[in-house]
């Protein structure tokens, strides 16, 4: 993302209120210069952006860094809740915070279709900077294209993360022993539903909110707890299901749920329900799943409802010893079920 | 880019030779592993991306990191000399390269368009891999979406490279001194053309290929011969004008360009001739602009002639004081004109 203030020189400035992408904008040149300048620089500032090179040049932080990369394409761009902008920074530090690392940078690439109103990209990236301020984390670098009208969709948004591990900090999707415990933060589908009600238009649900948020606050404060963490994971795209059948997979294990322990909104209960939706396959973008020691469970549980993201936090099943790696889960009528991978395509472009 | 082996059971191999790419591919349930762990993971295989978490845990490497990003829209996908999924790879090092940094790591994000051939996204996925072997980089974490026929165009890829700078080096856009040399490395427009000449079919410029190349070992050899390198870039998208106009505006300072030591190849030339573009507008993706201290400048070209990949560099004009800081251009007939910032898109999406 290279703009020079210098650059702009005998230009208007951009008409953001009314002017739209075109594909002068991806150019490389005068146009994409003002786009950048005058659209995304004043919302993401900070010097590392401001230097205008063609990369980051960054201070060196002690611990083992991780780096993490996600696309953002949900639809609609805006959704009771949240956005794209805001759920592209959210995205991406989750995936670091879930490592245990502490997110220090970002960068953002934009894939923008002609024709998207500028009035609508300023506010996606005022939500991406007003998130990336919250989380502490600086949007360092990026890049702009622009496509044809019908080659793409308003806008997508790939961003990648740049954090470092604290000294001792082991936490990896392999680590789950038979006797964990499976704690979740809240309760699970707000961020999928809020996404379904809208585009559904469903009126009853219209009070679902995207549950979008960056959880490195709630897991450093589980770290620092000393609680004895083996796995943490965010259940996006395919859901606590989808989340948990990989740990099993990656730690060789199986693991028994007990339905009613586990958080739903009635709200997001009954949309599932009305288009025929299970909520343990509905993306979040908010919350956490922590498989801890057994003797910690407890302490766990209370750590994380001590936090305003974790209040609603519950242990909702157990790690257990199983050749086949099958998650199962006790229903509330006491039968048993598998709860298997998402097959197949539930919600697309949810995130 | 989440997917252990252990996840597929049950499942058959995906038909790669007929097979399309679908929504579920997007959905982050088992479709998706699949599509991950046989089609990507082959072509990218490190143990970083093999340990299957939702980020890259990484060793640390001395020296000041550089972070760099890049979305690749390109079209068509597969052009004379290279395709999106080398270009991704190369124009993502090279930002990085052109800061002196040298490259290590790769996070690569895929937006798909449903419908595109699994064989094409092989075909895309085996030549970055190729790619990264080449430049020595490792793509350690990535994300793959879908999005509905007639929302994408086949395939996106956005690209996020972390390098490391050798101590002592300083290669920034506003370092530029009146008297210092312009070099470049070799003919220019080669990539911008050979895209064009495919997509207007013209025939008598298919000889026309890419130039796409990974440069840090260009830059590196620069670096190690101690010439007094003050800039850095390469001219992708606006061509070497705009990049220049860049360098001037970030250093705040004048250039005067000798039309007639400007490397072009006849085939560019003519090309440009009949679609009436200038060639110091069309991208570049594998030339590197260099701004070296005026008693360098013979020590530099030769070093630069001496690598493979500038082994038809020349010197094309030096930095002048210029508080309006315009690039200007001695032509063939002794005149001088303006070389101005490209206003306008004069090839959309090539890169």
């Amino acid at each position: 993302m290279n703009a020079s203030t210098k650059s702009r020189r005998y230009v208007r400035p951009l008409d953001i209120a009314h002017g739209q992408v075109d594909l002068s904008h991806g150019s490389g040149g005068r146009a994409m210069a003002q786009l950048i300048g005058e659209l995304f620089l004043p919302e993401f500032d900070n010097p590392f952006l401001r230097e205008g090179n063609d990369g980051a040049r960054l201070p060196a932080v002690p611990g083992r860094m991780v780096m993490a990369s996600d696309a953002h394409v949900v639809s609609p761009l805006f959704f009771p809740g949240g956005d794209i902008g805001c759920l592209a920074v959210h995205g991406t530090v989750n995936d670091l915070a879930v490592m245990g690392a502490q997110p220090h940078w970002l960068s953002a690439s934009f894939i923008l279709e002609e024709g998207l109103p500028l009035a609508q990209l300023q506010q996606i990236a005022r939500s991406m900077g007003r998130a990336a301020r919250e989380a502490g984390v600086a949007i360092v670098t990026g890049d702009t294209k622009v496509v044809e009208r019908g080659k793409g969709d308003g806008v997508f948004i790939a961003t990648t993360g740049v954090g470092f591990l604290p000294e001792g900090v082991e936490i990896t999707g392999d680590r789950a022993r038979p006797g964990d415990r499976i704690l979740v933060s809240g309760p699970l589908g707000d961020h999928g539903m809020a996404i379904m009600a809208q585009r559904e238009s469903l009126g009853f649900a219209s009070e679902i909110q995207s549950d979008t948020a960056a959880l490195h606050g709630l897991v450093a404060t589980l770290l620092q707890s000393g609680v004895d963490i083996r796995v943490l994971r965010d259940p996006t795209r395919g859901g606590l299901a989808t989340t948990l059948n990989e740990i099993a997979g990656q730690s060789g294990v199986g693991m028994m749920l007990q339905e009613s322990a586990i958080p739903v909104r009635p709200a997001v209960a009954g949309a599932c329900e009305f288009l025929g939706l299970d909520p343990l396959y509905v993306a979040n973008e908010g919350k956490l799943v922590a498989i801890v020691a057994p003797e910690d469970a407890d302490r766990a549980l209370a750590v994380l409802r001590a936090h305003p993201l974790g209040c609603e936090a519950a242990i909702i099943g157990l790690v257990q010893a199983d050749p086949h790696q099958f998650v199962q889960m006790t229903t509330r009528l006491g039968g048993r079920r598998i709860v298997d991978w998402l097959s197949g395509e539930q919600l697309p472009r949810i995130c």
